[in-house]
């Protein structure tokens, strides 16, 4: 991988963006809390602010720098705020679909990120309105009223992050999901089902962490293809971890696609197909950073490695 | 109430108003359906195209037809889109937040405007999805990629909506009813638990409506206050409808709040007092008007009657 990427310190910075994003979330969630919804903050609280990833954020936040970097603005380290809403945004989105995937008449699962589920802590009610107050906190984060982000810039975001979320995003994804147990799917359509129930969420991600700096439209458009690419490589390298590695690790269900008899990209190519079709779509992600012609891709590039080399 | 409303035909208003809305509504969810996604539109369509009574993109277009008149613009039947798209948006949250209501985990219902419930119909996974993308869909509407609504104006709507839908809005109303179950609530308290769960969205169909024109400061204030005892009105005529009507006639179950132990207008006030408190509502809602110094409120005006001497 040395060859590909250029030096960039990835623990240094997404120590740096990590603490701003954790920041940043627990005070918007605190600032809108009143005592008598204490009930739907509680459960708002607990599925947020429990140590995910934050892949997203981190995302948004390196497309931004890699923009920030092209148009003269800015050390990486230093987030703008818009940016950093963006990514919070979709994570709130991400979320919300964990909250509800795992509900009984969904996943049914009882662990997510070595805790109980939402609905086993607070409720199927709770976890339901929960999951329902986020998507719209979502939109609330976008659309601050004070001037941390443009009009302009709020529509754009708004915009994408609801066909990012909605019937032909991640919701539409969820519902080929339910409607594919035990169908074989070939690879084209597992791969459609996959670029909208994860893809398009982390594609966002990236165009979303663009959208608020400014960028000639042939990177944005190379930014949508490394988004597109790390997407389906973020699932190829899910499926193969559902198979590999073991539930307190990956701090979910392991092995649960399988039992369901849902089709994953393991089950279709195999484990050693999997892994290919994985460092394949790694390159092409890599690729088309170099076809951005943006100067700054470092962060951007260490968090394809990431996606790669993830245990959970 | 000849008295206070000036001469106007409500009806035909009405008719013109419903023909735009129930055409616009068909056809956007028309346009991004793709057939490998029936299975989550079918529940979307199901649930939006059902003969509601669109009180609230009626409110929208006739808070845009005061604030047109206002500006000089337009015969009031001339409904501009952006009034549409956000009078729209807001019914998409409505039915979504029906759609999640009558699920088992929440209120259990399996009739809705006469006809089983979604996910009497498509399954409790199928109304959750359709539920979430229906979210997603109203945000999707307030920011078209066409120039019917100016980028400034969709960001405002967005985050008037996202506000009116989420955790102190819609959402953390439900989350106050479902936790007063059995609960003694006092007038202020039932009050504020309605003014979020039902009042912040019809409040919001009347200020984005507005915000789709150019109004002064005080005349949208003014809407405003109309919009918040409009909203309180509608429930307390609710509270009296569930213990006055019957199923047929409501298109949903009658006396289910009693029998659930809700707190309602009716058991608080009685039912003569329920009804007084409903009239003085209506007053406020009227005077409000007058303040508003906005020379052609009569369809607002109409339908605050409307909400009054409705049967279900």
């Amino acid at each position: 991988m040395s060859a590909v990427l250029p030096a960039f310190d990835l623990r240094a910075w997404s120590q740096a963006a990590l603490s701003q994003v954790e920041s940043a979330m627990a005070l918007w969630l605190a600032e809108g809390a009143v005592p008598q919804l204490e009930s739907l903050n509680a459960p708002i609280r607990y599925s947020v602010l429990d140590g995910g990833k934050r892949l997203r954020p981190l995302l948004a936040l390196a497309a931004r720098a890699a923009v920030a970097a092209h148009d003269g603005k800015a050390a990486p380290a230093d987030f703008d705020t818009a940016a950093l809403r963006a990514g919070c945004a979709v994570e709130l989105i991400h979320a919300y679909s964990l909250v509800h995937d795992d509900m009984p008449c969904m996943d049914n699962d009882v662990l997510r990120r070595g805790k109980p589920t939402v609905h086993v802590k607070f409720g199927e009610a709770g976890a339901l309105l929960a999951g329902d107050a986020l998507q719209a906190l979502a939109f609330e984060w976008l659309t601050p009223a004070d001037d941390s982000i443009p009009a302009a810039t709020q529509a754009v975001l708004c915009a994408r992050l609801a066909r990012a979320a909605g019937r032909n995003g991640m919701a539409g994804g969820q519902a080929i999901d339910l409607a594919s147990v035990g169908v074989a799917l070939d690879e084209s359509a597992l791969r459609h089902m996959h670029s909208l129930k994860t893809g398009a969420l982390l594609q966002a991600s990236v165009a979303m962490g663009a959208a608020c700096g400014a960028a000639p439209a042939r990177a944005l458009a190379a930014l949508e293809s490394f988004g597109a690419a790390l997407g389906l490589a973020f699932q190829v390298v899910d499926d193969i971890l559902d198979v590999t590695a073991d539930s307190a690790t990956l701090g979910k269900t392991a092995g649960k696609d399988a039992a369901a008899d849902k089709p994953t990209y393991v089950s279709l190519l195999g484990l050693d197909g999997a892994r290919a079709r994985a460092r394949q779509l790694h390159a092409a992600a890599i690729s088309a950073l170099a076809d951005s012609g943006l100067g700054d891709t470092a962060a951007l590039a260490a968090l394809a490695g990431l996606v790669m080399n993830r245990d959970h």
